[in-house]
């Protein structure tokens, strides 16, 4: 069906486990492709999505939508600009609202679908140097009748860069005050803080005491980015520019969550696979 | 040339003073009208565009883009909701970044078409209530060379409302950290705040102490509302419903911007006309 | 008995009406007098506190204790180092939490005792200019009842200052958040605020919304100002410096307070006097 | 000298390797002690000092002065409250603002002198739990050429508690931005954050953007908490009470620290002795 010939690109977001074989399809067929992440679930899977995708010379760019939002955006720069210095501590963190379907988690759920957000934007805001070793202490906090199917709804994970950095990236299934994303980068040269949680600026201080107006859910904190990353892809598309959030980096955060799950099964520190 | 009858709706953003004839020639070719603020610089003028719409059947809706700002929405849910409780103190500011060309400056520009935003404001976040007296306080201090034309740049007005309540409207063409836009509410059950200034939620702490990231032009701080507010304006016509700021609510401001000027000519406080 | 020669000095917070008289006995007996705001009710009586206490040679110090919370002092000195330029626009308010005893209330307190506050922090953040003229809007919205024996317990003061520049102070004797202080200066080169209303740094987000954790008493704001205020005092007494608030500041706030009052009485723009 | 009978109690601030000995030394002596942390630096010295402490019948407190500070004083009572309800993931960070002298530092000195802070910190926000597992990444990033001397400047340490729950303990000896004290608990109920880094409330738009005003200096953000820790300990002296902060705190957070220190230098999980 959707070899045809009007379709230019195709947005990939099914379930996880299906989005390498949809990709490589789109590929082939010479679609241009978006894919939601992860864009697969193994590295030589993720491999054969690159080289089908350049092979078929196709844009191919991931859903890490964060790249996209306005507080990673801003950080992003002043990384580049070198106002931040040389990265050396490093943190970014998913909190969702809570509710999940236990039928929809795996045991690998956490690392290689919510955490790798967390990697991708590590990776983002460290550029040059890609994380080398990683620990990981993870449990079933949320629910712990999940803990006998190996399911973890709480995970926090260490990584080490190559340039010495350490990043910390840490996840929890539910959190009561809604979803949240929170990052900063300490560097030689100051510190930057990404997320602050608000819906809008508005305040109301009342008998309670003064609260803020923060979002609930992700389509409050990240509506533009979605709109934003898309954006981007459509572009690259018509232009014929590369895309800005490759395979590679989908393969690099891939590789990290792989790690990751590894550490949190071993209670070991694992290196991370080339 | 616009009775063209491919155009249904017009949008007005001419100079002020061009604006009210040419509701008045839309409202007759009928066209449906979103009209820059201020819709008329006289009661006159606004009673003739209402009047000439109304008769006409067409949408007429003014340009104050604050109602559709997310913080003053959530302000003005927290007024309707009755958590503010009865409004009593209500505080709204206009600053501008500066570099005001005074060849685009008249002797009323700050009360017709800077302040009329923020007596708009106090209007909307004390719903069911109109100001009845101002004094204004206004000066030339950004350019003190203008104070021998009458320009003014700096303004303060108190209004008082018929149900007791005191805003305060506060406006200057330069600031320099960029574009200031802000407001609160002091009501018998609380108070509410909108406008916080960030155009991220990214901070930066240095070396020079810690930066939070600030708009500055109005773009940074209200592309959201432009655009909502034009997505009302499109919605109201396609499905016929009424407009959600009306002309009414343009000639309630204008009137208060009237006395406001007034206020600041003869040092008196001045009664609002109806 | 206090004349006793063992007491050095004296701290005056009798109610309001009797501190002219105590400072000025004071004055005869050699004691230094650190007085409660308002130091008199009346210019005369401002004056004979100052006359006498200079040619008793003793110290006398005002309690306008904002001048020493760590927010204001960092205030000031921003203004000292020309940082924020030329003030155009300030803003000083006092909201109390609410809970006044009609007893203690006469007319003019929300001016004489409470604006008086307002009135200090705006000429000691305007340094070197003074009021000139003021209006008031003001009405009794916390306890309508009130309003019939004159109690006024909301009100808004814009002052004018020689120097073109324009203030606004604000009162409220209800916040149902509670006690709530805050500043700010626009000038030339940039803005600074104060009073953030935060009794720790603490913030609790919740099923509710993320809660800032914020004062309800004077004293959880400005304990460490009332330490300081008496250390500056007792530092003045000790090395014989001069007092850093004079009798002379409080009979500048004393009169912009009588000139607001008038405004009030009379709606009419009120000449402060000399 | 120091067992004159008109001492009562002493405080113990030398260099940490002396700080179990003198201590022993004024329990023998009779007298109350306060003493910085570490209190020891191996367990057996901890237990000396306990020992010695409870046999003569001396108060025993220690040096960990955040538990003094406000905001971590509010976030212990909304947990104890039960509002933050089961801790789950932990935070606490210390970052330094530069300038340390190498010859005072030693191979474990951010474990044993700088996190030991963090470690009595997340034990303090977890009550009822204990840490079983930690994992430690450490480096020499501000000073690479103290690498060779095995001297570490950076690390981040991730503890796992009985209950299971994750903290995350994070060192830096250089911040640009000056002394940063942070810390969150996210619970089944909610989180609760301590530590928002300002000195004052004031803030300063400008035209370099909008700059809050920071603390640089550990006396900046902790003046009021090592006062509110010696009366604590003075009270307890006085009365009688038992000490907030006990032998036994000290002990367990010396028992993370040099678990944090073997896995630094192991790159192995390590199990904390009892």
């Amino acid at each position: 069906m959707w070899p045809d010939s009007e379709v230019d690109a195709v947005v990939i977001a099914a379930p996880a486990r299906f989005h390498a074989d949809l990709a490589v399809a789109a590929a082939r067929a010479g679609k241009h492709i978006f894919c939601e992440k992860p864009m697969a679930l193994s590295l030589a899977d993720a491999d054969r999505v690159i080289d089908t995708a350049r092979a078929a010379g196709v844009v191919l760019q991931v859903g890490f939508n964060r790249r996209f939002a306005p507080d990673w955006v801003a950080a992003r720069v002043l990384v580049e600009d070198g106002r931040v210095g040389t990265p050396r501590l490093l943190r970014s963190l998913t909190r969702d609202p809570g509710g999940f379907d236990p039928a929809r988690v795996a045991p690998g759920t956490i690392f290689l679908e919510t955490l790798i957000h967390d990697f991708d934007t590590l990776r983002f805001l460290n550029p040059g140097s890609e994380v080398t070793h990683v620990h990981a202490f993870a449990d079933a906090l949320v629910e712990p009748a999940w803990r006998d199917q190996g399911l973890l709804g709480t995970a926090v994970v260490t990584a080490r860069f190559g340039n010495g950095a350490v990043g910390t990236a840490e996840a929890c299934f539910e959190a009561s005050y809604g979803y949240d994303v929170r990052g900063e980068v300490l560097g030689s040269g100051g510190m930057v803080t990404m997320g602050d949680g608000r819906r809008t600026g508005m305040t109301f201080p009342g008998p309670a005491g003064r609260l803020v107006d923060t979002a609930r859910g992700d389509q409050e904190l990240f509506a533009g980015a979605y709109v934003a990353e898309l954006a981007a892809f459509t572009g690259a598309v018509r232009t014929g520019s590369p895309s800005t959030v490759t395979g590679e980096d989908a393969r690099a955060a891939l590789a990290v969550a792989l790690a990751a799950a590894e550490s949190a099964r071993t209670g070991r520190v694992v290196e991370v696979a080339k």
